[in-house]
């Protein structure tokens, strides 16, 4: 009997059966997240109350057996493969939800999805803000774990400025919390805030209380259409430049849309149909570049705001629109939701990062991609937030093409070589995982990887959670990728 | 001679005598802070550059020399008092500002005080929001150190939440960066902000860039006069329960007013004059509470928002004032500015806690603190920041009477053990330092305290970077406090 084979014995003697879940079946539903590199874990856990979590970290100590949390599985970087044969801790069942409408918080479990959380929010006329595109999936425990942004962190920010307290495990199964249901906590160091983006290599997260806002009544949406990149992304400086905080500045390259249109054309064809005329009449052109910008707030608020980005947007193209009700909202917006899954028209492997730059260097990046694109003649379509300067740059390839993955994976080199010459991040809001850790060490000088390494040693000194990820460098374009349909696949 | 002699001896051989001030003025000034419990230093270091400070640190470390970093002082908790024989490290004179106003970032050194930094954003119609009532003292790093709050925190959270990257030293020497002038970075473990808040023990800044905000354009004030605390307080709730979100919700209870009426009368006669007529009228009577409350933004939203707090305030007194130019709104803010000093009146002695405590038992704390007052009969006024649950509460005493003096004690661990009992914070902005210490076990479990020292362990593991505070326990009812005038008394 091997080691995990008796410890995952030890479990079901402690926990039952049905709190320990060892099918093929069970474990490879849980083997891989939305990268779908699939790594088979020895059980899927899913734990009843704090104390079975508390009994699993006894045993992975003592059995010396990794474990790595998970909730909807929808990260994208591989932090939620689990070590062959570990076991996989999942919290996807924890799920409730309270609300403080005075306090203005919600003391949540990690198994809630943001949709979930938003819309018991939303009975309180309140809201929480962070969008990444995954909502309707992703949970709180994994957007804290990975620091996950989105759409609306413009004006909102990302899910760090909304945690106020987390509570949960140390390796050593250790209870603890950081923090409190408080506004205000200023004592002892903040391990809160390095526990959130460290995805599940330093504690397991069980509760948490997020901070809620009042929910804007109203927004509005402008859809404008420009000849390129560059005379988009000078239209959305402009308008950070007037003072204006839209909550949404979407960036899509002419690439990303393309890719869009002949992805609809092919499997919604109806959504054609139902293409504003601004954009429409770019269709048999060479295709635009695009910005979608939200404003929201009460109405004159947003009155106020979106005649501010209109008299900007008017100055850069005569091809806009915009909508005040949610119905047309939501036609706007959906060539943003549909972009990220219409880039496999262009090739069916996608090396995807969401990189960050200074400003005054978003351009530089956009030029330097559209080179890569030119010489490498791989596509690289490119959307992104860009009031944050946060793109997500890809890369698509054929993998069977051992000339193209080579020319992909030299390619996305240079693109990190470079977001790092601008002075930028790896990432923006993915996270490392396995994906991003071939760059790691771009980003991080060797005093500050040791400092980070010398933290996970003082708080997980047997290196159970959920290990082999971040600094530890990976070969992600070598990796085979599973054919699953996943909840959030169109 | 002595290990601190000959290791200033080496460290005056390596900077020159220009960065290394040992006379016993310099020393005794920067002996203490606002707490005024002086440990004599050794040197105080003025360090002309970063090459300067890894010297520091080399020779700290060699020699064992404990180092704690220094702003303007202006800390409440003894957390800028070095050990005895140490070295400070004086970061005053790091003025440097660059404002980026189209990203809305400011490129600040640790020696900038936040007013400089404010009305450097102020020539971009940006705003740096964060205003202990220091702010024309307290310098950027010391507010990172603490995790500074203030009265603005209502609308515009604290220090943490402006904070977007940091650089500096760790213990050994090595310089690092954690983020980068970035709005996202999700990139491995975030030390910065394990560094915000840690009171200098686990890294030393010398670069921020902190995040600025469109500055409002207008502001409108309201006092308003309670017959006690408890119709003060629900007023500020139900204000809250309105969805209004006000940039200052300031609480003064009754002690705080009467103390501050004839701290006036007899130091600043003239203040009385310009009492609005709501107050005037009280001030023969039983003195009441207060609340100050203030919204801004764009005049809009400004008059939809006074007017929806108009409405709250009618139901609960008819004693109120507003306030909408500067002149007179800042009339209305003489109270709260002047209430922290006019303590005094009430004892030579001060005990201050800046707990917090969840919205729902801010009563129950105020019951509790005037119960205190009444068993002790020791004066307890208290006042703080109604949005946020966090409370300045004092006990002022005379140490001249060993009755008084133990009395105060036991009063101030009886409160703490109530903040803690109604699950509240025992600092929300101070900090730690030596002032907080007897209660850091009430607030952190031992699982918590572990994990903490084990980090501190792991990035200072010489323990060179201003030891014995927080965890480590003082008795700071029994430190002498110097008799000097510092530049914020008035």
């Amino acid at each position: 009997m091997s080691k995990s084979e008796k410890a995952t014995k030890a479990l079901i003697e402690r926990l039952g059966a049905d709190q320990v879940a060892t099918s093929k079946q069970e474990r490879y539903a849980a083997s891989m997240d939305n990268m779908r590199y699939s790594r088979m874990p020895s059980a899927r856990i899913y734990p009843e109350d704090e104390e079975a979590v508390a009994t699993v970290l006894e045993l992975a100590n003592e059995f010396s057996i990794p474990v790595t949390t998970r909730g909807a599985g929808s990260a994208t970087t591989g932090a939620t493969s689990p070590s062959e044969n570990g076991w996989v801790l999942d919290f996807s069942r924890w799920k409730n939800i309270h609300i403080d409408p005075v306090a203005r918080m919600a003391f949540v479990q990690p198994g809630v999805t943001l949709e979930e959380l938003d819309q018991a929010a939303a009975d309180y006329q309140l809201s929480y803000p962070p969008d990444p595109g995954s909502l309707k999936h992703a949970t709180v425990g994994g957007t804290i774990a990975t620091n996950a942004g989105g759409m609306r962190g413009a004006k909102y920010g990302v899910t760090r400025d909304y945690v106020l307290a987390l509570e949960g495990f140390l390796a050593s199964g250790d209870f603890v919390r950081w923090g409190a249901n408080l506004k205000k906590f200023s004592a002892g160091y903040n391990i809160r805030d390095l526990w959130i983006g460290s995805e599940g290599t330093l504690g397991i997260i069980t509760g948490a209380v997020m901070r809620l806002v009042p929910r804007p009544p109203l927004r509005a949406t402008c859809l404008a259409v420009f000849p390129d990149a560059r005379t988009a992304i000078e239209c959305s400086q402009q308008i950070l430049r007037t003072g204006t905080t839209p909550s949404a500045l979407e960036f899509l390259d002419s690439q990303t849309v393309a890719c869009t249109f002949s992805f609809w054309e092919r499997k919604h064809p109806h959504l054609l149909d139902d293409l504003p005329q601004c954009l429409i009449k770019w269709k048999d052109k060479e295709t635009p570049a695009i910005l979608i910008i939200e404003v929201d707030g009460h109405q004159h608020e947003v009155e106020t705001a979106m005649q501010g980005v209109l008299t900007t947007v008017k100055q850069a193209t005569s091809d806009w629109i915009t909508a005040i009700d949610e119905k047309t909202a939501e036609l706007l917006w959906k060539v943003r939701r549909s972009c990220s899954q219409a880039m496999f028209e262009l090739g069916p492997r996608k090396l995807n990062e969401d990189v960050v730059v200074p400003f005054e260097h978003q351009l530089e990046l956009l030029d330097f991609i559209e080179n890569l694109h030119r010489e490498t003649k791989l596509p690289t379509p490119t959307f992104g937030h860009a009031a944050d300067g946060n793109f997500h740059a890809h890369i698509m390839y054929d993998d069977a093409s051992e000339k193209d993955s080579i020319k992909a994976r030299e390619a996305i080199v240079r693109l990190m070589d470079k977001v790092i010459e601008l002075g930028g991040s790896i990432s923006g809001e993915h996270g490392i995982g396995l994906a991003k850790s071939p760059f790691f060490s771009l980003q991080h000088g060797a005093a500050e990887i040791a400092a980070m390494k010398a933290i996970k040693k003082a708080l997980d000194p047997n290196g159970i959670l959920n290990p082999g990820k971040l600094w530890e460098r990976s070969e992600p374009w070598s990796f085979p990728r599973e054919s699953v349909r996943m909840p959030w696949d169109h």
